[in-house]
């Protein structure tokens, strides 16, 4: 099984998304993640260009990693001048990296019309460049910027490019396709090409405009590049760069290389998971592999199949990719989902029960109004429960009322007030806040824990907030959903309402029921009256 | 150059998303997008399995559309009855379309394990139901399910399926990659053996769950498919169907294929932007072609050489897809973008002026506690013009206060108070609202009007809240964008704060400023005082 090796990028060409942006410490969260990944090197940043990112390998000094290999990037000399006297090239061994990524132009059209050289003085500049780092010791990754492009206009050229680097001691010759536009078809003949005149020496870079950067460094791979460069959740300029976790999956498990140690693969989905959490995006629930719903079945059919054998709708078994299966509940898959749920609290429950026809009718209507219970197992098991009259409930909120103001000093302050009662006993209490919603969650459990003192250990993890019908603006609904965590477990759970307010209120008060809820269930269940 | 079918699959596979979830009034927005767009056919929907869907169909008999037919989709009869007898094979006839699409198990394994039918029984399936539409004057789309996996199990048996429906009379055969794990390779192979069969036949149905929809889409057309499935923005089960608007852009701007008619090509990114808004998706930034990310430019360099020639960090130019090109203000981009900005109101402002350095800095530090302006065009203006003192106040606030409650009759309430001063008069006055923010809005309108009749004529057009620095819960920063239009132009606001409450203010008075600023340079203002 032949090796490919895996580059990432995530905080060098992924720093260049939109909405992206890391905190040095977000960077050795991620750089922490990617050793553990067994990801064979690290683009850290580039020294030259970003003062934060100098800083950054002054601080990786430090940072012992069991298998990465950390990468400072920068550019070929500038004109006119030798390398030693290139504050670029100076940076780059500054960095006190074992590797380096050098990106030079592979295009003619590039040379003459951006950088505005002459094609030997360009050529002078990539062989000095690489030349220069070698002797100071490093490993030269070669980025050959718009090589497919290039080689599209003058192909002698371009390979003039790839030889100067080459012949300098270059390392790897990475191939670009810096706008993206390249399709699987020509990228595989063009790496062919470029492989029988550096035989193992290819590596390849692709970028997403055309939806194709996956398909393309998998044809590369195929045509002989070993070395493939991408951001682990495809994070990078424009459409992004190779989405890696993709590629490592496609190649691993389907395709018979090696990118990462075997025992790594099953930690794709929460490596995936910690790199959009560090950096606060989003990850797509419909990413290959690592995706929420990478392994999610909605249509009736399809949940059957799945039931009775799962290849019948999935390409590998998502525990190989530390994912899982979701069965989700909608109207197309009828109540064959829902049913099995409920069995999971009340086994041998009649299918046909008209108490159960009841609970999908009110599900339903709930979903139409904002509602969703996908994600929210919490709120979706309390509402089983108390629709089959089998939630003996734990308090009555009463009354609650929050303030928020602001004065011309610019001073806000936001409290709230909260009533409720635990049998015949009242609690009514108030506190304040960073905002409203923080205050009424404060003030909340301020009043419970008299009663139930084991929800001093629950803290929230995540708020999200869904606005939903844009265009309403303002008076649009709302769905709130909240993680919440009490060292041992985490659950979430969903609110929805035209009102901000009202919908955190059902999402927290769920999220304390059902704490208290499986405390019973423990027999943990510590009341005082 | 080749005429290639696209046939969009939004409103069947694509409701099978995690997520979507349809009303009849957005299927009917849906369908008339994609008829302005020039798709050729629009899968509407499974009038059999679910009865909102038969309705549907009732519904569309009374649209006209100018270019896009209609399909319905449904199975192939079941065992033991003929189609006469079969609901799914009435239902389909009682959609009343011209075009029906007619799934079937191309896989022999499939057929054994899932269907637990004969081989044969299952070739008189395909035979039966094709030729019982095709009687019945339909034109029938034969859906050869799981067609790849069966071909690399049992290639002569996949070959008969497709027999089957061909000499039954369908009118295209198009080969499903149902579990989406196939690769372009094989694809292309495959696909080129049963254009061998069947030229001229050939459809393409694939899903991305290893990334290579559109590029196994793509390899399909290249060996001889004319014929493709997807959906229009890639919805779909797990990692969604082929992302059809990515690849109308690949054939028809980059490989000399016709897909919708040439005047519609502009259309694509607002068509894009339509079917998420009526879907309640968003519609990624990074999608190619039609994301709010695919022209826009971060780094320094990047942005230089975009200005210099777009072609050297663009594939093609974003008008021709009716898309633009985003210049984003960030660290890495330093200033140069910045200045730009500013000498769009600034002409000639020195670039090492102070103010400007010190404009940077502030807008460094907004940045970091969460402001976001690469969206927010219209606070980044006001800010720029605040910053450099040319921005003349129109109000002031003087105080907001608001209120929000809930008794235990579940009765909930919001109301506002805000108090400003316009010169030195000041107004005082309440509303109330469906939340508190809606509130607020009102309260801040209903006090402004008085002196500023114009703003009667905004509107919030959209809302969303950002919850930032996940981990931190009810007390995380908020961010919070608001958009407005006043019929003639649309504008976006920003607001942050670890308040909502406060962050929906400044983003709603930034609002206002900018509309009041924009009448005053327009000569426009009408104030009464």
């Amino acid at each position: 099984m032949e090796k490919i090796e895996i580059f990432d990028s995530t905080l060098r060409d992924g720093a260049q998304s939109e909405n992206v942006s890391f905190s040095v410490e977000d960077k050795l969260n991620i750089v922490q993640a990617l050793d553990k990944m067994g990801i064979d090197y690290i683009e850290a940043g580039n020294p030259y260009s970003n003062p934060k990112d100098a800083e950054f390998f002054e601080k990786l000094k430090d940072v012992r990693l069991s298998y990465s290999k950390i990468v400072a990037f920068g550019s070929t000399r500038r004109r006119g001048i030798t390398p030693e006297e290139d504050k670029n090239c100076q940076a780059l061994l500054a960095a006190q990296t074992e590797y380096v990524a050098v990106f030079g132009k592979s295009s003619e059209w590039q040379v003459r019309e951006v950088l505005g050289a002459q094609l030997a003085e360009n050529l002078e500049m990539i062989r000095d460049t690489v030349a220069y780092l070698v002797k100071a010791g490093k490993h030269v990754f070669f980025d050959a910027e718009h090589f497919f492009d290039g080689y599209k206009q003058n192909p002698y050229y371009t390979l003039q490019t790839l030889r100067a680097a080459d012949e300098a001691g270059a390392y790897k010759l990475v191939l670009c396709d810096t706008n993206g536009g390249c399709f699987p078809d020509e990228v595989a003949k063009i790496v062919k090409e470029m492989q029988s005149y550096f035989p193992g020496k290819i590596g390849i870079h692709c970028h997403d405009d055309v939806g194709c950067a996956v398909a393309n460094t998998m044809a590369a791979v195929e045509a002989g590049a070993n070395h493939v460069q991408g951001t682990y959740v495809g994070f990078g300029e424009r459409c992004g760069n190779t989405n890696l976790s993709t590629v490592i999956g496609n190649l691993q498990l389907k395709r018979n290389y090696v990118c990462v140690p075997a025992d790594c693969v099953r930690r794709m989905t929460q490596t995936a998971r910690l790199i959009c959490e560090v950096s606060n995006m989003r990850l797509a629930h419909t990413m290959p592999y690592v995706g929420k719903a990478a392994f999610a079945h909605k249509g009736g059919m399809h949940v059957d199949g799945v039931r009775k054998n799962s290849e019948s709708f999935e390409h590998i078994h998502p525990e190989l990719v530390g994912n899982r299966r979701h069965i989700l509940l909608s109207e197309v898959s009828g109540r064959s989902a829902l049913i099995a749920k409920v069995q999971e609290f009340i086994p041998g429950i009649d299918k046909n029960s008209p108490e159960l026809i009841r609970l999908l009718e009110k599900l339903k209507e709930m979903e139409r109004v904002g509602y969703q219970f996908e994600g929210a197992t919490a709120s979706l098991e309390l509402l089983i429960l108390k629709e089959l009259g089998r939630f003996e409930p734990f308090f009555e909120m009463e009354l609650f009322r929050i303030i928020g103001e602001q004065d011309c000093a610019d001073r806000h302050m936001a409290s709230a007030m909260v009533k409720l009662r635990v049998g015949d006993r009242f609690e009514i209490t108030a506190d304040e806040g960073d905002g409203p919603i923080h205050a009424l969650d404060r003030a909340l459990r301020k009043a419970l824990e008299v009663f139930y003192p084991s929800l001093a250990g629950v803290r929230l993890v995540d708020y999200k907030v869904r606005v939903m019908e844009a265009g309403q603006a303002t008076a649009s609904r709302v769905r709130v959903l909240i993680e919440s965590s009490d060292g041992e477990n985490i659950w979430t759970t969903v609110g929805a309402s035209t009102d901000i307010i009202n919908a955190s209120i059902q999402a927290l008060v769920d999220s304390m029921e059902y704490k208290l809820y499986r405390d019973r269930m423990k027999g943990k269940m510590v009341q005082k009256l």
